[in-house]
């Protein structure tokens, strides 16, 4: 039997399939306990202590971001409303795990109604709520197994933070879920891992408990109980195409010698390691928002500079192109008056258009980045829409010295007039993701919309055309940083587009630089316009594949 | 003093402010009461009932889709959820009013993160929540006046229905309000009463009562005590514009002749009689959401069938295109299991999306849309992003008999696809509306980014350019019926940028009209090349007004 999703992650995973099943019963309606009132809000508090403390444990030992995600989940175990809300539903005369559902549920539909970064939480909630509801059943706790006597597939309906945050590549080959789209959390620590993954596979979480499985991260099919020679085949397949991604080694470069730097996406200083060993020769896109979110007082001007001084010290020679704070209603920050609970955050008030609300964060950013003083430094800004904004973003900048300036291209209108806009600035770098999403009106976190985000879009293509265009036109570098350059062929169809760097996940790197310099620029133009010549995204990326004859060996 | 804001209803609209102060108080946190709760729980419980039972009295007073409207709100007034919690927090101490403002405030929390459709019944909830906290305080409950000495301005924050609902020309000569947006309630009021609006003004419930104020309902411009002269020059003038717009009869065309037939957009059947006095010349957009939502039970075909009826009967030879249903998360239909609460309705599985996942409700619809067996009805999807999500509605609509087939392009995609869409069916027509609001990423419900969904945008105009060009390539019409046809100066520019149609409120149609008229052909093709030549939607306009010298009489 075969399952087909989206590949997210490359390579062959093979292994007994773990079925991670989340499905702890909904506790009836109505339940109730005998016994005193006292006793069954003790068992119901001594669960919620209990699994706080496993969460905390559980990121005491994964550190890193794994850690912070993990002690936020931790916190919102014991927020002070939920236990206030649990006793009041247990004096109701309803039985703890009923209590504990309902007094969840409440707080996981205002948030899950929030949408977006706070979205997110309600699934952080429904694992919480799930692991008490199991602790008071005395049912084992959901986890994937940390010492397994054979590797395995994860396989899930979707997955949360802390199921994630203790595996290794030693534990887990693959990863396999039902829910989720090649941005989702998943497709992201898989591709972080190095692991195979295939997401947005309806049917996964029907595969029989350790049953063999081989998930194929490129293609995104999921055999279950595969020929042993079909592993074999794919396997060696994929031995041989690492073994051709790993030979090329150097700065990116086509064929015929045209260098277009490859660079990272970084999150956080912990990142910069990996970026690194893959051979990035920069920083396409420093995020800056970890410096931001979830904390009483904005970072202090020596915090800021150490995390930039980290990304220059990690590249010594190489650029380093930091995005000021992108906060938004789903990402609000507790140092300032959030915009109320809007109805559409991707569509409100963000990005620049904070900034320009709440100056005050933003002026602090520049003058930290200007007070680098490096000329390696360039500076953007995510969620432009007009060349007015692009003007006064650049002016914020130049007026403190910083000479590196540049916008993101992420909203259509930015790409529909890239003329315009980077008449204003220095560079410009195309964030596919976003620019995906609202040029297809298809919210990047709905599985349901994965088609509509395939960067192989068409209409995708033609709004990074016009923008290269622009910038070659005026002789300004234009960059892509959205997951669309982690993609070996896309990458070679961006180039042929008119893109000068391309900037994506540390993992990403070495196939990617082994893609351009399997081709001549001349290859890469004609799979750009026969791409563009098609009309559906599964078209425009078998044309591309036809005139891309280099990605046969390991693409 | 003067005030700006932004002109959505055109027109002068001179008289006393009458400022609606919803300023009711927040009851005290923790506010207590003397007495038994049982005598507390009485006053809230009859406090509640009496406001449900003015809001239906208001209601069956109104009639028509505000009588709909309030007996929704009077129905949520008496929510069991509602009354249990007031009852509980009364239970727990709580003052009558405070437990009124805590249970609906968790509540509107709720609702207001659902956004778009729920996020507006957060509105109607706060509007209850003040008239119950009202009544229990003995203060007067807010309402603009219905029978007034001298007819007055309405002014306020925002404006609920109830506050509207029993209000006519002989009431309020003008609106203005510091929230909303040109596509708001308020607006979209406004325009249907033929009474200016100013609507985005800033401190306009500064205003002291009963001054004199005069509302210029085409400049957004709001003078607080006017001096006579300025009245009487800018009613000379509105009147002098009144008498040239309505000079203009017959058939929309342009000066030399050229027919652009002007249509009208249709919400339900009782506007289809101001269309026909307007002289509309068919409906360019019928919009059928109001046969479908807030009902428990889909409409049977011989419902659907009356409803179709009326349109092609107002307008005997006329066009009549009827869009298929828009429902989405925030538009979620009853007798169908809604999409999830999403993150971001606007960007969710809405319009066709919805449609393909469930086609129960289409296939029906064109069922009783067939069945007319009429060749002046045609069909369009909304929602459309693909040429193959075309393809698929134009097969559907095709096996069923139907021959006049169209997509609406809202989405930038299908603009920047238009030829590839367009080969897929027989017309198409833009929506401005939702096309700049996903162009620009900016949600047209925020009052902030109305700056952003202004329809001069260069960057809206190029869109609808590309539109207009492929459909002419083939051959085939492309209408429009977003907002941006019901500016006189605009819809010249879109004549100029390729546009067949024009549809909009009934209300704007005399002044286009007019507008065209006074122009040729080769002055709207260059008021739209000198538009699409500017980089800012204030320059787009003027350089256009400045070649449509028609408009200074009436513009």
């Amino acid at each position: 039997m075969n399952l087909r999703g989206v590949g997210v992650s490359p390579g062959i995973g093979h292994g007994p399939a773990y079925v991670l099943a989340v499905s702890v019963p909904e506790p009836p309606e109505g339940a109730t306990y005998t016994g005193e009132a006292d006793q069954e809000k003790e068992r119901a508090m001594s669960a919620l202590t209990q699994v706080a403390g496993e969460l905390e444990a559980r990121g005491n030992q994964a550190g890193g971001e794994a850690e912070d995600i993990l002690k936020a989940q931790a916190l919102m175990a014991e927020d002070p409303g939920l236990v206030v809300k649990v006793r009041s539903l247990i004096d109701r005369g309803l039985a703890a795990p009923r209590a504990v559902y309902e007094a969840f549920g409440k707080y996981r539909d205002v948030l899950a109604g929030a949408g977006g970064y706070l979205g997110e939480r309600a699934a952080d909630l429904d694992d919480i709520r799930d692991r008490v509801i199991a602790l008071l059943y005395g049912m084992a706790l959901p986890a994937a197994p940390t010492a397994p006597a054979e590797p395995y597939v994860l396989v899930a309906r979707d997955l949360a933070p802390a199921d994630t945050a203790l595996l290794s590549r030693e534990q887990v080959v693959g990863f396999v879920t039902e829910e989720g789209g090649p941005t989702s959390h998943t497709a992201i620590i898989a591709r972080a891992m190095g692991v195979p993954a295939v997401v947005a596979c309806p049917g996964a979480t029907g595969i029989p408990q350790g049953v063999p499985v081989m998930a194929d991260g490129t293609s995104g099919l999921v055999h279950v109980e595969p020929a042993d020679v079909d592993v074999a085949d794919a396997v060696g397949a994929h031995t041989a195409r690492q073994a051709t991604i790993f030979a090329a080694r150097g700065p990116g470069r086509t064929a015929d010698g045209r260098p277009i730097p490859l660079l990272a996406n970084i999150g956080n200083p912990g990142e910069l390691d990996d970026a690194v060993r893959a051979g990035a020769e920069g920083v396409g896109l420093y995020r800056t928002e970890f410096l931001f979110l979830g904390r009483a007082e904005p970072p202090s001007a020596e915090e800021q500079r150490r995390a930039y001084r980290a990304a220059l010290d990690a590249f010594p020679g190489g650029r380093v192109i930091v995005r000021t704070l992108d906060s938004g209603a789903d990402k609000p920050l507790e140092f300032l008056p959030g915009p109320a609970a809007e109805p559409n955050p991707a569509l409100g008030e963000r990005g620049l258009r904070r900034a320009r609300r709440f100056p005050a964060v933003m002026e602090a950013q520049l003058g930290a980045l200007a007070a680098m003083e490096s000329e390696r430094l360039a500076v953007m800004a995510p969620m432009v829409a007009t060349p007015e904004e692009a003007g006064w973003f650049a002016e914020e900048c130049r007026s403190r010295g910083l000479r590196d300036v540049g916008v993101m291209i992420e909203i259509p209108s930015a790409a529909l007039r890239a003329a315009d806009l980077i008449s204003q600035v220095d560079f410009v770098s195309v964030g596919t993701n976003d620019l995906a999403q609202y040029a297809f009106a298809a919210d990047r976190q709905l599985a349901s919309m994965s088609a509509l985000n395939d960067p192989w879009q068409p209409a995708l293509l033609d709004l990074v055309a016009m923008t290269a265009a622009a910038a070659s036109e005026a002789g300004r570098p234009c960059g892509i940083c959205g997951e669309a350059a982690a993609d070996p062929a896309l990458a070679c169809v961006l180039v042929g587009l008119g893109a000068s760097t391309l900037s994506m996940g540390a993992a990403a790197l070495p196939a990617v630089r082994a893609a351009l310099a399997a081709h001549t620029t001349e290859q890469c133009d004609e799979a750009a316009e026969a791409a563009r010549a098609q009309v559906t995204a599964a078209e425009a990326q078998a044309a591309a594949r036809a005139r891309l004859p280099g990605l046969a060996t390991f693409g």
